[in-house]
């Protein structure tokens, strides 16, 4: 029997999404369970103990009951999904590649393009702490800096580490492709714009529900 | 012939010596080339145009010359190194897992622990900024809570994801063994300081220069 795979997910989260469309390209069936990270359904006691004592999402669930293993981090999870398939590479330096550019995204993307979009658009400017507000033009800078990394490397490149798309495609994707709701204007990296065309047409390909 | 590395570093940076550990207790040989991240020495022209096109240490080089490789972020370079080594698992879960453990360390532990670190300890606090001086206190509770997820999971655990060591106690280890500092007293998490020692008595084990 093959292995059943549930997502602990907010569906409006790009790091959700990740996993999502890494099952959709391999065509993995997935079942999702949604919190509402607004209302802090992802800090219950029962959360905690029993999904992740992060109490962060997404995290994905392969088997279910007494045999349930749950893997947090959406790159982990797009990992596991994704082994022994073409997303990712058997080279040993394409593959270490890969996970330079999904390091990358973890460390210099996400907390500035995600964080940002974040803010702006679920918590609100005017909801911020003066903490936040006074990191915003750093983290503007920052995301941009990282959305200019991407785009002159792309300028030679189809993908990000190759001629095909792989995790580290599938992890820049998801918070690049909206990085206009972060405040941060796409128009300037046409690159990028190309990349997300090329990546909108892959087989299988799904939308990140908005 | 073997393959060569060069390790463009700077020395006392807990990434650069992940993968100098790595190396280590692989029984590895490799180069170092040192740069003064204090006087801007990885902002030149000619390190941006041929080592790392972001301005960051560590990256790996692989191979001399026109044939050379290059490999940013430091859990990258750790992978391509412990390639087809027990410092991988090959288990489909367990290197899923260890994964999770090295995103987290470059999501919720790194900028944490590792950034207050470098500001006390290298910039040294009275020539922050003000909005770095802001985010002292956030950092650093966030920086306890991922030392006590880890010390919650080491209660049950001998390494972070197994009877062995593998990459993810080498990406945690640098900057958890210092969190002192960072500001952290160490002392509150029992089970990591356990686990300190047992990383410290690995055969090959090298000590972070300070």
């Amino acid at each position: 029997m093959a292995e059943t795979y549930t997502l602990h997910e907010y569906s409006r989260s790009g790091n959700c999404y990740k996993i999502k469309l890494t099952a959709a390209l391999l065509g993995l069936p997935l079942d999702c369970r949604e919190y509402d990270i607004m209302r802090g359904e992802t800090r219950t006691p029962e959360f905690l103990a029993n999904v992740n004592s992060n109490g962060r999402i997404p995290v994905l669930q392969i088997g279910e009951g007494s045999q349930a293993r749950f893997l947090p981090e959406s790159n982990a999870a797009c990992w596991y999904l994704a082994s022994g398939s073409d997303l990712i590479p058997q080279d040993r330096f394409a593959m270490a590649d890969m996970l330079r550019w999904m390091f990358f995204e973890q460390y210099n993307h996400e907390p500035n393009v995600a964080t940002l979009r974040f803010w702006m658009k679920f918590v609100g400017e005017e909801n911020l702490s003066p903490d936040q507000r006074a990191q915003i033009e750093g983290k503007k800078e920052a995301g941009r800096a990282a959305l200019a990394l991407m785009d002159d490397h792309l300028a030679s490149h189809t993908f990000l580490t190759g001629d095909k798309a792989n995790l580290a495609d599938i992890s820049l994707y998801p918070y690049t492709h909206v990085a206009d709701e972060a405040g941060i204007a796409l128009g300037e990296y046409a690159n990028i714009l190309s990349w997300i065309k090329r990546m909108e047409g892959l087989p299988g390909f799904v939308q990140m529900e908005r």
